[in-house]
């Protein structure tokens, strides 16, 4: 297999690092990345021989102890933050601690007065104490104002006393809560003096920090094994009349007064939260083209190596990446994985390019960073975990095994379509905005953003497809084209629908909106695929590389491009945008694609610069030396630990064993 | 909860019992299952409640208690073979024992010579020996002919020597063979006087039965653990020069005399281990249905007791059922399920059809079932499996849990679009039969059996969809045309593709073929979808049920035709077949089949008829009491078992218990 590998190296047209480079944000990070990846191969903790045989409770406490060891070397001054954080993307790791760093600290910093900040903040950054965010309850996680938690306030003593009135207020799901959190941020509904101020921010102890025990009133676990993600203790907790003090209320923003005035908060602080949400989507956006990529080096390095079938006897078998299915499935999802991380940088640009302006007070990019980035949250995320499920099933039986380090990346990635926002209920948020934008554009107003193209509907609707020859397919305005004439014309479809079935005003809820959701699901995912496209076109024309790179990505913009009108292509059909003699040239346009990249293929994951250490995949090896990689693995299972297994003596040898059979025997 | 499931079953139309009944094969056997239900319940190994919870190597050893409790239950007489089926899947509990049982005894009974027969099996049926099937290498798993392991015969000692002569002909993947088999059916290559006779199937001891050591010249182990099926310890070996005796070959066909001489099979061996193969992938279709029906239930079920949002504050939530997406995700589901458990059992009546006529040495029916049930298998195990995860995504984040059942029978049901032939290689099997038979048809001469619509191919070829109202689309035979002309038009279509790459002759391997797999695989997955409609349709009109739960089961009829042109909708708009206007009507016919079969959807899926014990999902339960299940279930899970965790004294406690923090400073 190593052979097939350097000659698949050798043959690409273009130099993988030159693209790595680029994409990685330069020669320097990358070279620092190996400089810490040898560094963590020497730790205790660092080490992820083992990663497939834990148990859960090994990979809660070895997850929580590799996170210390990144805390501790952060606190001694070895590492900054920032080398902190990527210490721990390349760990890859998930514990107890992912909610302090990504909601507990964030929420003080943006909810949190100066006096809470700069109690709480030290307490946090030296780990004195560990904080989840709870929000979620048993019956409640889309519908945020349907949670039922109460804090009602008591002016006599100054405290909140915190309370689940049913079962289904259950706080359920927080990450770190069941075993390790000492402190929460509490999503509850504030009650004073009978009057209910809907959902507040509280920062809240809840365990013993001697005994690590629940406080009083307090009933706290973990919520059991899950698909993945098994090293976070996701938890539950139940409050009986539990106080807290006043000024455990985060302040920033709305105010309780100690004898029990409610302050309101200023809109600004709506616009705020906000801001948080469209920041973790737009990372959620980038990480999914960074998973995807993962699923994808592995499957193509090892379709690259493995060899199956032979046409006749005697000749050397094909490499499984040169059966067209195989491509047909691998490629479009390298290009998409291209397509997703040129986004997430798009996204994290214009996040950037917001806050900028925030701090100078002007929130107007936020609702159009919002549309973006709720509908592609959904596309990028479905598109990501169908994509590493693609990948693993294209590694035949052995993308089956642990050791390929495919099921695990599936089953820890997979909760991106549900947890912050559910996927469908995103795309709705989308599909909103469509359809006020087609409501504007209706008026003969123009419509501004990702969704201008609504002000040119007329002309859009009656396009057609100009293909002539089977090369135009190749043409990104063509393509874009096709893309966002579909979404034109779904979002008008939706509006006249919604319109129709609202006898003339459009409700963005109730009945009529409810039971036409799957299109304006669709509205939204075409959206999206509209705005990926132009974007990953825009970016491959910008991206600081050779020509010969250049080259390969512009051929990967075509390819994703026709992929994503070959997979929805009744929606191009069924207004004639595009003919069926056109369709078939896009088919047969696919196909040579696949084999002009063909001999990129390996240089195209090699260009998402992944170490070997990163992968942790038997497959995916950048030797191709996967046969030996994974004996050496499987020998190191738990269940390798003697050669008879852990049922012998108890479960089989009274059947199997002749002496023990007969004395089981002579025992009637 | 409990009172939206009992408002569901009082609004469906039919009795969901009567369908249970038909569907499981009558009243007896649905009582008779209740009552093994409450003795396993009673029975140690036979608890589900914990299951959630095991370590790897937990459940390897209790999935093997399990086993031998039944095999017990069976040897003492208290259970026949037939309810020691029921029972092992009822438990639902894969282990170490699925060979020997699947393929052990089954191939010493079909290649066995009578000599051997005597011998194996009684030892194999009272368990003094345990055997697995070890075929799969690391290197060859499709390409079976590819495999390396060698038998050499010895003519003086009268022995075969067994030896692997490259890392790549480890043996890798057989169930039970890591360590729980003391024996393997054994398929290597025969080589007598260096001349290689192919493959040959042999009985091989390989652990000695009083220690359950490795014979000498054995290595033995366990592969790892896997996506799922963690129960069964999948195995490698690897031989150096491990000899076994001249009989240890299966001699029923094929034979070696003592001298050497080798005497070739007779013709029906290859007959006969086709059979073999056929029958098991009736048995994985018949499979594909229940297994999605399972999901199905718990999902449906769970989206009727799940409310989530309400349009204004003080109004009821919604069930999440009646959001349009959700029930256009779950309903085609449904209906997909009872489709593919009517056409396993149809598989399986054909299946016993044709061993009336083997017994006479009639193999005709032999290349018919063939076609069928490898494009069979591989639609409905993508469809199972896709299915599955569908319905998790769909409970959102508590469909992530564990506890909800469904996480576990995705990872452990996906395994089946690989096994037993990978998917796309059996649809590329199906494909180049339909190209054959369009060769016949071509030739002026009539296709027989399910391709027989190829013969008329020039009327399919034209032929117009003859909708004329939305309503037309619920007629089975507009349907099924829509889906024969499509299959018709892509065989035609990948026949001259063939031709035209092969230069004039049609060649079903070599690059020609490999180059457009894609083509193949899709004509192939074309067949099946029709004979699966056909079936479906067929197999409802003959139910044994009242004419109300025909009407409803009519309806799924439709809703599964129409939604298998929906998603392929492009491939029946290219050629006309379709108009755009009659596909505006389908889409519409769906969503208005959505809203009538919405009341009958929880009594659609009590009528698949499982218990909660097989089932055993928190939110599958039948009475719906869905957070008190899953509360109750997670205080069990073994993170809970002390309060601080496991974490606490080893991790955490040097971080946060102020006393254990100022001891490590002053030690400094
Ligand atoms: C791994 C993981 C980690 C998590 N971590 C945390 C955490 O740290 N803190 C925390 O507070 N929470 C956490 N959560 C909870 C998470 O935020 C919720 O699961 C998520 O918001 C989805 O809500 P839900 O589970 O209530 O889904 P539901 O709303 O019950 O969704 C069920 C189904 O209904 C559909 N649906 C629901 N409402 C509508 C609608 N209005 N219109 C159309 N369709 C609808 C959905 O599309 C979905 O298919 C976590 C969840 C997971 C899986
Ligand atoms: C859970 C599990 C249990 C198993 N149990 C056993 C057992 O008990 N005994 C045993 O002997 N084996 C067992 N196996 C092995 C199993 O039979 C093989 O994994 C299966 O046959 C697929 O072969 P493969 O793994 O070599 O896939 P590969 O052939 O390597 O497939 C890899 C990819 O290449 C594609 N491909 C391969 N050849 C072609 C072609 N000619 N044309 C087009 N595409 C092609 C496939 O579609 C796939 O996408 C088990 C496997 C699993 C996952």
């Amino acid at each position: 297999p190593q052979d097939d590998m350097r000659a698949e190296r050798a043959r690409a047209s273009f130099a993988s690092r030159n693209v790595a480079e680029a994409l990685n944000g330069g020669k320097e990070v990358l070279e620092k990345r190996s400089r810490m990846v040898a560094q963590l191969e020497k730790l205790p903790w660092g080490q992820k021989s083992q990663r497939a045989f834990l148990s859960r409770e090994q990979e809660y406490v070895q997850a929580l102890r590799a996170a210390m060891g990144i805390w501790q070397l952060m606190q001694s001054g070895q590492l900054s933050i920032e080398d902190g954080l990527e210490m721990r993307n390349l760990l890859a790791f998930p514990g107890g601690l992912e909610l302090h760093i990504g909601m507990f600290i964030p929420t003080i910093l943006s909810q949190g007065n100066d006096e809470q900040q700069k109690h709480w903040l030290p307490l946090a950054q030296s780990l004195k104490v560990i904080g989840t965010y709870a929000q979620t309850e048993l019956g409640h996680g889309t519908f945020v104002r349907g949670l039922e938690t109460t804090a009602t306030y008591d002016a006599e003593s100054q405290q909140f006393i915190v309370h689940s009135p049913a079962l289904s207020s259950t706080k359920w799901w927080p990450g770190g809560l069941g075993k390790t959190s000492t402190h929460i941020i509490l999503m509850a509904r504030l009650f004073i003096n009978q009057k209910d101020y809907g959902l507040h921010a509280f920062v809240m102890q809840i365990r013993d920090l001697s005994t690590h025990l629940p406080l009083a009133g307090i009933t706290v676990g973990d919520i059991g094994p899950k698909f993945g993600y098994n090293g976070v203790d996701n938890g539950y907790l139940i409050f009986d009349h539990a106080p807290i003090p006043r000024n455990a209320m985060l302040m920033r923003y709305a105010k309780v007064t100690p004898e029990g005035k409610y302050v309101p908060p200023p809109p600004a602080n709506a616009k705020a939260s906000y801001a948080t949400m469209v920041y973790v989507r737009a990372t959620i956006v980038e990480d999914a083209g960074w998973y995807l990529a993962r699923a994808a080096t592995i499957a193509v390095r090892y379709n690259a190596v493995r060899r199956q079938t032979a046409a006749s006897a005697g000749d050397k078998e094909l490499q499984v990446l040169d059966y067209q299915n195989t491509s047909a499935t691998l490629l479009p999802l390298v290009a998409v994985a291209y397509a997703l991380i040129f986004m997430g940088k798009s996204a994290m640009g214009m996040y950037k390019q917001f806050e900028k302006g925030r701090d100078k007070g002007d929130f107007s990019m936020l609702p159009e960073l919002h549309v973006i980035l709720s509908g592609m949250k959904a596309v990028s995320t479905w598109t990501a975990a169908d994509g590493i499920e693609q990948c693993r099933r294209g590694c035949g039986g052995h993308g089956f095994s642990a050791l390929s380090g495919l099921p695990n990346l599936f089953a820890s990635y997979v909760q991106n379509v549900t947890w912050e926002g559910d996927n469908n209920v995103l795309c709705l948020q989308t599909a909103r905005h469509l359809l006020k934008s087609c409501e504007t554009a209706t008026a003969g107003k123009a419509v501004h953003g990702s969704a201008a193209y609504l002000t040119a509907s007329q002309q859009e609707k009656s396009g057609k497809c100009k293909v002539a020859s089977a090369m135009d397919w190749r043409v990104t305005d063509v393509l874009v084209m096709a893309l966002r004439h579909r979404a034109a014309r779904l979002a008008f479809e939706g509006h006249d629908l919604l319109h129709k079935r609202g006898k003339g005003t459009l409700h963005f809820e109730g009945p009529a909106w409810n039971g036409m959701t799957v299109h304006l699901i669709r509205m939204a995912r075409a959206h999206s695929q509209l705005v990926l496209l132009m974007t990953f076109a825009e970016a491959v024309q910008q991206a600081q590389v050779e020509p010969t790179a250049r080259k390969v990505l512009e051929q990967l913009v075509a390819l994703h491009g026709i992929t994503t009108l070959l997979t929805e292509l009744g929606d191009f059909l069924i207004d004639g945008h595009v003919t069926p003699s056109q369709a078939r040239t896009l088919q047969e346009q696919q196909h040579e694609l696949l084999v002009e990249l063909r001999p990129e293929a390996v240089a195209l994951v090699d260009g998402f610069g992944f170490e070997d250490y990163q992968l942790n995949s038997c497959l995916g090896r950048s030797d191709g030396n996967v046969y030996n990689a994974l004996l050496q693995a499987a020998k190191s299972s738990p269940l390798n630990q003697t050669e008879e297994g852990p049922a012998w003596h108890s479960v089989l040898k009274s059947w199997l064993d002749p002496a023990t059979r007969q004395e089981a025997r002579s025992k009637l």
